[in-house]
């Protein structure tokens, strides 16, 4: 993205406090959400940590101070580019975001960058995404970088949340560009969609079977794809790739406003490309941002979250209710066995509900 | 399909009662469900239209005696093969209908042909999906056809449960093979796939800007693809439209279980290619039943369908509490602005329902 670009988007940035890293407070223990607001604004990175921290708790005695937290953040966020990078394992997320990371933050002297990793499976210990703390070292060491590894495992939808409140407060730090890294394993990246203004797929070359890995509608979120590892003698078959994948785009792309998502050959570990993927990024920014996409999305997505909370929250809400468990578990076996009818199963269970009201 | 699938299919069709068209009841008015059960077990059309009349009506006076035919019928249901038929509008899916099924009844004595409509814009007189009378002349006049158009308008998930209760009451008819055809217009084709074992999708020669009509997934869906309207000096174009179709399946396609997704060239004007088609649709059965996917995906469909009815009976409960109305629109619009964090906004108003239990 070229300096007028990330000064277009962050433009919120020019108010906050200049930082100075010798103010950071290290290792203080619990803040109060007051202070940690103040820290957080002021750019100190440890009472960034400590704030995603306390917003990713589910201690009950944590969740009054995250609100106060996140609800005085809230007016300071906005400002950022928002860019969910995604791909099959091996794809080399990790080393490109730490090279496109390191080389924006050279490039554009306002420029600030956040990494936020979303895996629901962490806890599984799967392990390659943000978990190797020796991972993206020279932009983790960067002054005006922050990395953070995904909230440990727990329901898809509790790990978004974490993401999407993580991405407020640094946003609030006055981060100008937060990547959301995302393994590829399908729901996932239908999630992080919903989190970010645009959506980076990094694919490799390979045969039609090594890209399989794409499948799943992975692509179709797709709004900017970059063709990665294509460096040297693979820059034949890089091409080859690229090509199979513009014209399966076409017949499979989601194409909608007048948008047609560009392809780019790069090599994360050599920084081959970068500008051209840079092109693409800012391209895309400006032409929904010209066409008022840009803020309808933004808009689009909070209502998503509202009413996806709402459902998970109810499902919670019944789920926490022995008798109802009881009685759906009876009514699944009957309905997956074909004895009764899904639709009257419903019912019958609605009905428990009905009469509580 | 092969005579000898389609006794495999509807093993249960042997039992039933001959169908005797003297015997039909016609235009009688208001049978009880016992009643138009039984008519409807001796094959009976008019019982059959009625008693899908019945369970479409949203009449209170109606629910008891809809969910006493259902729940007759439910045990006379499952032994037909399930065929959803998917494409963009003027791909010419009536037509094919038409000259499949009418060929379908000609080679095979035993099979009974039914096709329902989903189209959820009906309402909106789109008009071209069996609204017109005048389609299906042949098929619809044939002693072993059923066609019925979609009921009308109204919500998709409604439209969607319509169309799989006229499904069991065909199936109880003692139906062989019940198609259900889609517009094609995004979400209906998910729910489609809900609802049948295979999803054939209709596609036609064109340049890549023509084919287009294909985005949106609904490919990713397809178990069987044919490409219509190949005859004459279209043939060329239609292989490589087809050619085109494979090698984008290769990146995107759904590829699971094994299966890869056939892509055949026909004429439903003409009946061109329609031996293959039957051989596509034979294999896919085959396959699916010998490695016991066909039974799991039915489980796993109504297992989708009581999960679906569940949240959407949720909603229609919360939805006619007015204060919930009230106090969801107003949380809406601040979630929307970004005044208010969209989780944030999710608790306030769960909070209402945990007070009420």
């Amino acid at each position: 993205m070229s300096k007028k670009s990330a000064l277009h988007i962050s433009k919120g940035v020019e108010d906050a406090p200049s930082i100075n890293p010798r103010l950071r407070v290290q290792g203080k223990a619990s803040l109060g959400a007051e202070e940690l607001l103040a820290g957080i604004r002021s750019g100190d990175l440890a009472a960034l940590a400590q704030g995603i921290t306390l917003v990713e708790s589910s201690a009950v005695k944590d969740r009054e101070q995250a609100r106060v937290l996140l609800s005085g953040a809230l007016k300071f966020s906005g400002n950022a580019l928002r860019i969910g990078v995604s791909g099959v394992p091996g794809v080399g997320k990790s080393t490109f975001l730490e090279h496109y990371g390191v080389r924006l933050l050279e490039r554009e002297p306002e420029a600030r960058v956040a990494v936020l990793a979303v895996d629901p499976s962490s806890s599984k210990n799967h392990g390659s995404i943000l978990g190797d703390k020796t991972r993206m070292v020279d932009l983790g060491k960067h002054s005006r970088a922050f990395i953070r590894p995904s909230a440990s495992g727990g329901a898809l939808g509790g790990v978004a949340r974490a993401t999407k409140e993580a991405m407020i407060l640094c946003e609030a730090a006055g981060f100008t560009h937060v990547f959301v890294e995302t393994v590829g394993v399908g729901q996932s990246e239908t999630l992080v969609a919903q989190l970010v203004d645009c959506f980076l797929f990094l694919a490799m070359p390979g045969t039609g079977d090594e890209l399989q890995g794409i499948k799943k509608g992975i692509m179709e979120m797709a709004d900017v794809i970059a063709m990665n590892k294509s460096e040297g003698e693979r820059r034949a078959a890089a091409e080859r790739s690229a090509l199979e994948i513009k014209r399966a785009l076409q017949l499979f792309a989601k194409g909608h406003e007048d948008w047609i998502t560009p392809v780019t050959l790069i090599s994360g570990l050599e920084g081959e490309g970068f500008e051209e993927l840079a092109q693409d990024l800012e391209r895309y920014e400006r032409h929904h941002k010209i066409k008022g996409l840009f803020e309808r999305k933004r808009a689009e997505q909070r209502l998503f979250w509202f009413e996806r909370s709402l459902s998970e929250g109810l499902d919670r809400l019944l789920a926490g209710m022995e008798s109802w468990n009881t009685a759906k578990a009876a009514l699944r076996e009957q309905v997956a066995s074909g004895a009764l009818s899904p639709f009257e199963a419903g019912e019958v269970l609605l009905e428990r509900v009905r009469r509580n009201f």
